[in-house]
């Protein structure tokens, strides 16, 4: 795919139709294994409540984002968007949101979106700070200046880029980019240098503009928490990450899909009859543990916690150290978030053709520069994504991803269904802080349990499910609504 | 069994050597598969951390409750025990208790015990009266008068007549028993009334010696919440109950164990094949169903929380209201805790010989009374705890244990691995009250992650289980310390 | 129980009417769970296929036989019964048959049975005698002498008796017992020594009345394809045990339920989490290890045969040696059918208080002999069919059964579903040797598959199963009839 | 791929040496997941018992058949291959058999291989024509002529053309193509009425050289019946298709791995939750219903056989007609090898965008040529393999790969381990054929028990299964060998 000019405010994939076209098709799949989205048009057509939104989005770029970006101009909002991730766009996708259901190239009516498969950090970074800019907007509506009133993000970058900038926009000078700096962070500063050039007020006016945010993952939560424990916090922020919906049915129901889907695409080897080793039990675990087992295989665990690890056990899964039985395992798979817990000396052991895969982090989980600094050690690629690493040993193992997220490299990560539980509890979310702003002073926020539920309850129909309704006296003796919520706070499903 | 004098100070059952033998017997195999309290057993040899304690205990006298009693002692305290249901007590348990293991008839070593099966209400409530008079110890120690120091409680009926008590004699007067009074509140009124006559201050010297209270279940954590609320708790509580290590293993794999063993002790139906509905998919529910689906029994759900619906179809379960399927289905399985969930138009639909349990709560969770007030219905015992309940229709169904828990009426309730993490809790609660008052300021409180954790390690290599251990790198990079805890608190496993 | 006279030919247990309601009872509910039976009452209600038939059977006297003995009644047959095991009679299913549905103790109207709880082994032969002396019959029929005309057995010993006593009435003797001969055998040839002082050719004649048997388990049929090979056998036999819905059903889904029962009633260990060693992956090893993994056991598997192990590998189970593992198992089951297979140093290596248990065959699968020698072992009853064996390592084993079948021993045996399954091959077999003999010259046969699937058939309605139907093209397509039998022959389902 | 001139003896893929490599590679991967012939080589290494044999391979010609190939050569085979399916060919497979493992394009090294992906009939013929040619191997032994003495079929086409050629040669003519002949049947025809003109006695002397032939699949086991039936049969037959260790993994197994990969990578739909139809419970049946059981679906099956849909009720499936459900499915999956089992009455029926597909025969167990004549009917390509057809009701529904075997279409097929059990029972059916002829008379046989588990035993190392040996009085006690077989012949497994 290649890159529009930076220089020009036109969303980037306009130009091409027939992207456009093959986008829509998936869109239209798409939809019909999104209920919770689909359902959510429905109720709120009429209402609008997200009329006067203006929603700078960074979020990956996928058929089911389209999805999420489409009903939130369904319910009245205005949308810009990038992706998240450098590498994680689907260009047809994007085409068919800048497009639109009913545009065409020359007259796209879609939503202007800022993303590309395969963006440079400088690309990258300058597509996050697209999201913010709402001229276009200002103009339509003879205002001089707009900006967003919501931030929906994954990972920070949105709000980090906010927050940043209001900070050097108020120190007067971006801080020179430090030896230590990562490669990225100075990528960040020298935007932001650019930034505050042409105005020293941009961030300042946007960051007083934005009314809150939504967060999607673990890693921008934890980035919120920080900011809100430090007293830095900007704006309110609702943790969609750990609604029910979102982190019991994501972590376990999706990767108990893509992770066997990345195994067979990835290597067409047999599952039924191997052992298979499951680094961690947590929730990415518990779905990668069924799923292997579904198939035929001998599943093994290990586990630092001895909660989870009493769990498994209860489950009839072996729990043992990755030393103790590293050479009988046919695919290993890491769950766990941390690193280096696949390292050298466990490959060193392991048989022949091993399998070796991550699902649950960065490629370090596995601990990829250090199987390449094995001296001898020799990469063969297969095919993309799969690799032959011909160890000083005789013996080769088979590395899924270079060590990344294989149900993304090898698979196509979650399914919609899943992500319309995600993605529901989103729109509910940025409903909840545009209207409702109020009862939400600056900090961060979990949704509602009956939000929760709500996007559990739209999705029951797609599946066949039929929900029973407690009568008033029922409701009384447990003390709860007939509407919900039926439980506790520490509830644990 | 007969009951005692209620006038005798001594323990009831030491008279019979030959049911503390069997009762002897039996605690030996269950101290095997408690790996929990025998571990603190080991730990605590020497240090003692229950020195000095002087526990009340209300729980049922079970041969579990027995392992549990002797580690308290093991650990330093003294103990005395009343059961907290009227047939929950097994006699030689009791008696092996009593004797010690040690001990003779003539010369018992053991812990009081006020408690058999088959209790009336008088003799209940008299027996939970018994657990607060220290007498005995107090001679032994030269003074004139000692109470229980800490309460380990299982439904709160023990701390109640602490709290009642109490609060009749800083009244001056216990009142009249009014009509709407049920009846057992009757008879606690009839006690503290005979109570007063002989101490004025007797409940309120023993609430202020007590420093606490550890409870095991829901329904006493209930109440403390609500006495906390009102600002009447007297003493800090420990909710036992809401540990990861109770909720999460007591529910959903002791009810994997328990519900199959009850429908096949009590009916010996061949579960394979057939149709079951699991009314409620909570932990409870959750065990229900995989045990049957283990058996081969095809399980359809109902709910009425969203959420847990969703869960239920994710796992590949149908979820129908009771009214759609009920004429399909050949076993009835209740786990909701709520009341009327099976009613009598529910059953004059059901198949010819359904059978119809609970595993839930109380005995209204299937509409017993409705039941039997069905015109023209009758009921015939086919054995102990399985009855036939002739209908109108021509049809008749098999109710086990007349609608109470089946998983105790029909079979033996919790084993006793599962009852080890409970009570593992309960002497760690006990210990932290004991030992580390000063953080616990009047209020309710679960125990520390770290505890919960402990817990369930304790019970990994009774499996077999080897743990894996964070290096200090790791523990860094997702910044838990080695030891643990390694979860945020509301991580829901 | 007490016993009859052995002179009198009244059957045993008419005197005692409470026993014959408590079976009834228990009739009443097994009938229901015993569809195919039923249906066949129905369907030959008018046709009577058995009317003429005398059948003398020789088969556990349990609830479900009682079903299946009034079955055969309800389809013209006339019928005496004996048990074939001297402890597997239920009293009160023996009395209720004889006393008969609407009988009474003076007048009873049902079925001579001749078996007890508990019979001597010259007890037992008298009453496997007594079912081939039909004077009552006779007598009413004014006819000088009748005998059955068929044999319905369970392991051949009634079959056998025929074989030998008209060997020896040929023979004019019957031969010395030898020093050699079982006890049991020195039992036969006296019974056949008294019959031949009575008569010189009762059994002769008998043989030549008997036009057929049918034969349920595998050892009886052994006998019989031996006695065919040598050319010794009198009439036809039909192999009932090869059946498809006897043994692919009675195997594996009757031990899918007994086992965990076995092992819950005798013991209340949790199983969930423990380490469970199946020896075996036969059908009967593939239920147990199915029912184990149910209830969240690991499950270790052994085999000789490696098809068997590719099977479990590719099932997910762990297939070792037994001495690879034996320390870390906690329930041990034997399905094989072999001898010694869990030996003395196995046992010796055991976990303490590892479960011991055998739901194969003989209790030789266990070396209990062996166990019993290890010099320096004890033996506490724990409770009946429950024993620990202290070891002079100072661990000691729980051995269920005394190592005999535990599925029958510490629980009820298969449920009457699954016997329902084997029974009405065992009706449907009888009514082909009575109404199409000329299809059977002598020779050992199996059901035709129609009637195989017939079986089936008339099992689902029960389970709520619908039948889908072949149109008269899809018949033809695969070659079938739409009535079936839809498979070929070496068809292994 | 282009195609070679048909006129050329040169087999077709030498050519192309980077394809060559890239095959090699995908080799090498699956030699490691097919133990069992790699294991033959080991063994047969020295003894070379195929020396001499001149083998016609008709087989698709994939990644796993060229491991069959070139295991067939290091016995000392000599062999010449086509596929069995003009579509089935992995061109980089017969690229890299061609050249063989250290050959190069311009003196390859390998065996001749005539087939391509994408073949016309013509061509097809004339490949299956071209492996019965060996004038090159007759020149090369100063031969006037030289021909196959052995064939390894699938499906029966090479052994066909050799009964059909020999059958007009006899005749002195091939009758003339008649109206009612299908187009494949003349394509043949026009190929031997070629043969004809240049040959009289070609096929009749290639008939007089062959020994015999190993059969891979039901449909060729059934043209083989037929033939020996009809007294036709002109050489000796072994039916590999009725192995244990192919029919009972092949159809299980295989398909339990391959149908969710075809789902997955044919339309990314989450399997978890949906209510999936599985039509038919043969093994293939099986398969499919507990890979989508591990997926968390819920499955429905049907059946027209009643003992397997007993054994789908044990299993905890619901049995339904396809009518009684249609509308609730989400996934249809045919396994019946029926016609006509999905008709366009049930698709109307069925939900928008339910999925479609087939595993189990032709394209006409789902009646795709009734789908295209519903009026109104119009069909849009998602992508390759998978169609939306639109309904003249506004629904649609997803078809995948035309209706055609959609773990080929959609997925790669068997995985390599499940091959190399099939192409194990091949391999020691040609070395049976070859060495011990004088065993097999003219006829159909299958493979001896003793070989069907030694097919199995070399495949357990690979899976780390420890297989326990009989001890010579335990194998005499069962009465078998050591060595085995251990089961009789109508042991179903």
């Amino acid at each position: 795919m290649s890159r529009p000019e930076l220089s020009t405010d036109l969303p980037f994939l306009v130009a091409d139709l027939s992207l456009a076209e093959a986008g829509r098709h998936q869109l239209r799949l798409a939809e019909n294994e999104m209920p919770g989205l689909m359902s959510l048009r429905s109720e709120f057509a009429e209402s609008q409540p997200l009329a006067g939104a203006r929603i700078a989005g960074s979020l990956h770029m996928t058929v089911q984002t389209a999805v999420l970006i489409e009903t939130l101009v369904a319910l009245g909002a205005r949308v810009r968007w990038a992706s998240c991730n450098i590498f994680s766009t689907q260009d047809e996708a994007a085409a068919a949101v800048v497009v639109g259901p009913n545009g065409t190239v020359e007259n796209p009516q879609g939503v202007p979106v800022f993303a590309w498969k395969g963006e440079t950090l400088p690309e990258y970074w300058w597509c996050t700070s697209r999201i913010f800019d709402w001229s276009t907007e200002a103009a339509e509506a003879g205002a001089d200046w707009a900006g967003p009133n919501l931030i929906l993000d994954d990972g920070g970058d949105a709000t980090i880029l906010v927050h940043k900038g209001r900070e050097f926009e108020l120190a007067g000078a971006v801080p020179a980019t430090a030896e230590t700096d990562s490669v990225e962070y100075g990528v960040i500063l020298d935007l932001l240098r650019d930034s505050l050039t042409t105005s020293t007020d941009r961030w300042t006016r946007i960051a007083a503009e934005v009314q809150g945010v939504t967060e999607e993952t673990t890693t921008g939560v934890h980035r919120l928490y920080e900011l809100e424990r430090d007293g830095q916090l900007l704006f309110p922020a609702i943790n969609v990450n750990d609604s029910v919906t979102k982190s019991k049915f994501d972590n376990r129901y999706g990767i108990r899909h893509s992770l066997p889907d990345g195994l067979n695409r990835a290597t067409d080897v047999l599952i039924g009859g191997k052992v298979a080793f499951v680094v961690g039990y947590g929730d990415v675990g518990k779905g990668a543990a069924e799923a292997l087992r579904g198939q035929g295989a001998r599943v093994i665990v290990s586990e630092v916690d001895p909660i989870c690890a009493l769990q498994a056990a209860m489950d009839g899964f072996q729990v043992a150290q990755l030393e103790s039985v590293v050479g009988q395992v046919d695919i290993f798979v890491t769950t766990t978030g941390n690193f280096n817990v696949i390292r050298p000396e466990h490959i060193l052991e392991m048989k022949h053709h091993a399998i070796v895969s991550n699902v649950g982090h960065f490629d370090n989980e596995i601990d990829m520069a250090g199987l390449a600094k094995i001296e001898g050690v020799s990469r063969v690629e297969i095919k993309p994504q799969v690799h032959e690493w011909n160890l000083p040993n005789g013996r080769s193992v088979i590395v899924l991803s270079e060590g990344r997220l294989m149900n993304l490299g090898n698979a196509t990560g979650h399914p919609s269904f899943v992500m319309s539980n995600s993605f529901t509890n989103q729109v509910l979310a940025q409903i909840e802080l545009h209207t409702r702003l109020e009862a939400y002073p600056i900090g961060v926020y979990t949704l509602p349990k009956l939000l929760d539920e709500k996007v559990a309850r739209l999705h029951l129909d797609a599946l066949g499910v039929e929900l029973t309704e407690l009568s008033p006296a029922q409701a009384a003796y447990i003390g709860v609504s007939v509407e919900g919520p039926y439980k506790v706070e520490h509830y644990r499903y």
